[in-house]
């Protein structure tokens, strides 16, 4: 009997560790095993390497060595970023923070408690198409404004911020400016010098690195208050010792998505489009986010009439592994904060599917994708009350 | 020529991972990778081993599976632990805690960083051998106080604090109760439920599993609040993709420990009162915490007249690698806080040797340990303006 083939395109949730990331792990397990804390031999040398792998971690973002801090990931360095942008301006008694309402929820959430500690947020609408403006961002700013945390792009939709230039906004008005650049570093073109960033998250595990460790790059003249309190590990800014060995892992994939990041995106542009096309020959489908202005492996669509989680169990059934939006959020019975903030009714928002590709994926997972989606969506909807009342024109279609 | 034979014993700053660990990490990385909030089975899969690890994790110290939380390391769980029972205390007008003045750094900043928020932290003082009792914590709780932790297993000194009686009085008295069990785990028998623990936390590489994992022991009925905001995972309780390939290998490496737990401590045991026994027949030295009451494989002494940092760089170089103190606040001038709190004077605090050992040190290295100190000692001592001094009887021997 033949093993069924997985096509996995749930990247965006999580990728598969690549080969070199896994063998740079090694080393660290039982042989460079030292705290890098420890004075004798094997402490210092853990420390050297610790040190050589922050250095390259910051020549890939055009970073200094010292701006960079380990984190256990994304989330963490989110919260810590945005709660330290908090608390100094706590000092100054500046309360307010500007973000947006598609942001991913390691923002949103740490915002949320903010609130209920007394701070202030405008959140941003983005447009239909998943975008808000640099000049958006200006207006919002008040002389009482301590923070501005837009992500880099959206984990949902894929659609790419103009980060530069709201960094550009920020520096001029003297804000900090934070970004959650989960989604886009390993695979845009992220250097925070040329795009006026002060903070910026990042976790390995998007771009075929470990999961369980990530960076924050913080800006030398931002002050960095701990989430983590504790040692004096990171310049005294993030307690605990230091993942050795993650953090090999995190270089080595590191390395490879930035050598690769120009045919990669070349690759998964081509299969994003062929994929985008072939998807909206359904009928009552629609693109979520901007066509162009978006990752290069992302694809967000929505088909009326049909509930996205049994599109994706059906789909799992044939070998596909796809969201229908955030990883994190999976489990909860509202629709996507995100495709709600793009203004999309419920009931469309329901209906979405995510396909987020890696540089593994290939035209023929494309094929068989642009293949399958229709007859499940067909069968889906030939069972649903609602795509009866549609077909019977008791109910307006709305997309 | 020969390589130089490294003895590492430095067990308590970190351990090599243990074969077993490092290969249940592997099918992690690129096989079972799925994000276990993922809906398809890829996502599935993961989840459902992950909860397999939790329920394993729980079975080792006497808890059921919902009260385990993963977490990036000790450190974390310390923060989350203080600073949640600190947020539920001050609901309800609770704002004091009771402590130790030898805690761990991880949880004494976090103590510091409440007193700055208003609360009050009542530091007990240990005595000269390293303990506290359990009629201290009775005497020091009040109606407000929020929580009491004390840790498990002092890091620097090894003595093991009477946990089950603390409990039992905090229990008794309805307050919360935390404690650090970093270097208690996989080491001596911890039970949750016999010891009366509410909150506990534990670092995976102190038992040679993985760095940048650990986990946070939460009683049913004790809520919990989020240290890191955002997605689901956890419970709700702690956010960012669960680091499956790591809580794999912190599940193999404290299997092998807790099975091993009684073998390991008689011979690790047998080792410690050998070395204890020869290196106090270096004059003007001291054993620093109980002499019986401590972690199997702990030796910490003070020798008078000369600088533990100068002493650790010698006995490098001779290949015996270990510590003044704690990893991690080495690079600070201050003498350990540990050993003040034990009431040594600065003077004889900043001569202090900790040799902790793992069952793979051997009788050999004891040997080599006592032949190799004593020389070290008296280079020292040779060189020593102060030894000098005392010598000629122009200040007194304070030990």
């Amino acid at each position: 009997m033949e093993s069924k083939k997985i096509i996995y395109v749930d990247n965006a949730a999580t990728t598969a560790m690549c080969d070199e990331a896994i063998a740079a792990m090694a080393p660290y397990f039982k042989e460079v095993y030292g705290n890098p804390s420890s004075l004798h031999s094997i402490g210092q040398i853990a420390k050297e390497e610790l040190e050589n792998f922050r250095a390259k971690i910051a020549n890939f973002i055009g970073a200094e060595q010292r701006e960079i801090y380990f984190t256990s990931g994304g989330s963490e360095a989110d919260n810590q970023a945005i709660r330290s942008a908090a608390m100094l301006g706590e000092i100054k008694g500046k309360r307010h923070i500007v973000s947006t309402n598609f942001e991913h929820h390691a923002v949103l959430h740490t915002l949320k408690r903010l609130q209920k500690e007394g701070f202030e947020v405008t959140y941003l609408p983005v447009d239909c198409n998943g975008l808000i403006t640099a000049k958006q961002v200006e207006e919002a700013i008040r002389p009482d404004t301590a923070l501005v945390t837009v992500m880099f792009a959206n984990n949902e939709v894929g659609t790419i911020l103009p980060i530069k230039e709201i960094g550009e906004v920020c520096r001029a008005k003297k804000v900090i400016f934070h970004t959650d650049a989960v989604q886009a570093v390993g695979h845009v073109p992220v250097n925070v010098k040329e795009q006026n960033i002060d903070m910026l998250s990042v976790s390995a595990h998007k771009f075929h690195g470990p999961k369980g460790v990530g960076f924050l790059y913080c800006r030398r003249g931002v002050a960095l208050k701990n989430l983590i309190e504790g040692g004096a590990q990171e310049r005294g800014k993030r307690a605990g010792t230091e993942n050795l060995a993650a953090i090999a892992g995190m270089v080595a994939a590191l390395r490879i998505a930035v050598e690769n990041m120009e045919k990669n995106a070349k690759k998964l542009t081509a299969l994003r489009d062929k994929l985008i096309e072939g998807l909206l020959k359904i009928p009552h489908s629609k693109l979520n986010g901007d066509r162009l202005c978006r990752l290069p492996g992302n694809v967000n669509t929505c088909f009326e009439g049909i509930e996205g989680e049994s599109l994706l169990l059906l789909l799992d059934a044939k070998g596909i592994c796809a969201s229908s939006g955030s990883a994190c959020t999976s489990g909860s019975l509202d629709p996507s904060h995100v495709l709600l903030a793009l203004g999309l009714p419920h009931e469309v928002a329901h209906g979405s599917l995510r396909i987020s590709f890696s540089e593994e994926n290939t035209e023929e997972d494309v094929d068989y994708i642009i293949q399958e989606v229709p007859k499940v969506v067909e069968y889906l909807r030939n069972i649903s009350p609602v795509w009866e009342q549609l077909e019977k024109g008791e109910r307006p279609h709305l997309i």
